[in-house]
């Protein structure tokens, strides 16, 4: 699988519902194809180990594993890729740093999804496309804006934010590249099952 | 001056006291010879910004600009150099990342001041020297362990912890390559003549 593939299912930690490498394992045993480790508020070596944890076991399971926001974090746990929000480190910044590390970008509309493009990120995280209550505070993006940044973008959009399994379809006939989940698989009582069932669906979508 | 030689009056911003840049300038205009920005619980793209007006200062005023725990905001920001605690990411990672920049690793007793300088440290920052109300939860180290550390090291070492105008002297004497303050200067009414004045006393023992 290419590593454009692998964005297909795309589970975000959330200590919230349930440990990280906990979480992240179960997840990759239903399906999940990339684990994306969130952590604020830890120190950053407790990020590192964790970090390191679950570096492992994503190639174990041949999925991508990528860091949000800490760049130092990710060249520290050799991540496939960093995830930079709005208020992360800005892209061309982190390129200069990074490399050829994936650089995967949040955006709320079309204008911060094309200026991320430019300042050459390698994806896309576009969202919230659902009201949600993981990031309170997240922009509203809609369907309609989804389908409109999958045109407009060249690069791979994955969709986040409320996402569960009501509208999961409606999103992906969106067109995306992949479907980025915190609490539908995180805070679901069997998360293994719950990234079985979705990987099913979303394997009907994306090849 | 050697970077060695501008360790001796080496100044941690605080913004419970002032805005970092703000105090940043205030205190190099009075004679500080390093800023270390130490900021939590701001965003990521915040203490890049910070970070970049605070190493343009240290240019102009010719002093070292330190990065404390954030090895992403250092690279980014063009620091000369980062300041890693106990719990921030390991000397040994760090290296691997930041090539020639300078690292500088908290030791709170004799026995991790020795393990820094082995895994690659360019200098110690010791302490708490004294009680601190800055940091509540550090561990006590003394006048006798600091001068322990000083003979015991091969690498500069920085005092850090409650020095002030009453015990600086006591400091001093114990043969450090600088020391490193917060509330004495960014807590003190006029920064830059708290500055100016405590520089006065390191020159007396440090050239």
């Amino acid at each position: 699988m290419k590593w454009k593939d692998k964005l297909k299912l795309y589970v975000i930690t959330d200590s919230r519902f349930i440990d990280e490498v906990k979480g992240a394992k179960l997840a990759l045993e239903g399906g999940a194809t990339t684990i994306q480790l969130r952590m604020k508020n830890a120190s950053t070596r407790r990020m590192i180990d964790v970090g390191i944890k679950i570096k492992k076991l994503t190639e174990e399971y041949n999925a991508l594993f990528i860091v949000n926001d800490r760049v130092d974090v990710a060249l520290a746990t050799k991540a496939d890729g960093v995830h930079l929000g709005q208020e992360d480190m800005p892209v061309d910044l982190a390129r200069e740093i990074v490399g050829d590390m994936l650089i995967g970008v949040s955006a709320s509309n079309l204008t911060e999804a094309i200026e991320a493009e430019k300042a050459g990120a390698d994806y896309i995280g576009a969202g919230s496309v659902f009201p949600t209550s993981t990031k309170e505070d997240a922009k509203f993006l809609g369907i309609d804006a989804l389908r409109r940044v999958v045109e407009e973008v060249n690069i791979p959009v994955v969709a986040i934010g409320g996402i569960n399994f009501e509208n999961i379809k409606l999103v992906l006939e969106a067109k995306v590249n992949g479907v980025a989940v915190i609490s539908a698989i995180m805070g679901a009582e069997d998360i293994r099952e719950a990234a079985r069932k979705m990987r099913r669906i979303v394997d009907e979508y994306i090849s």
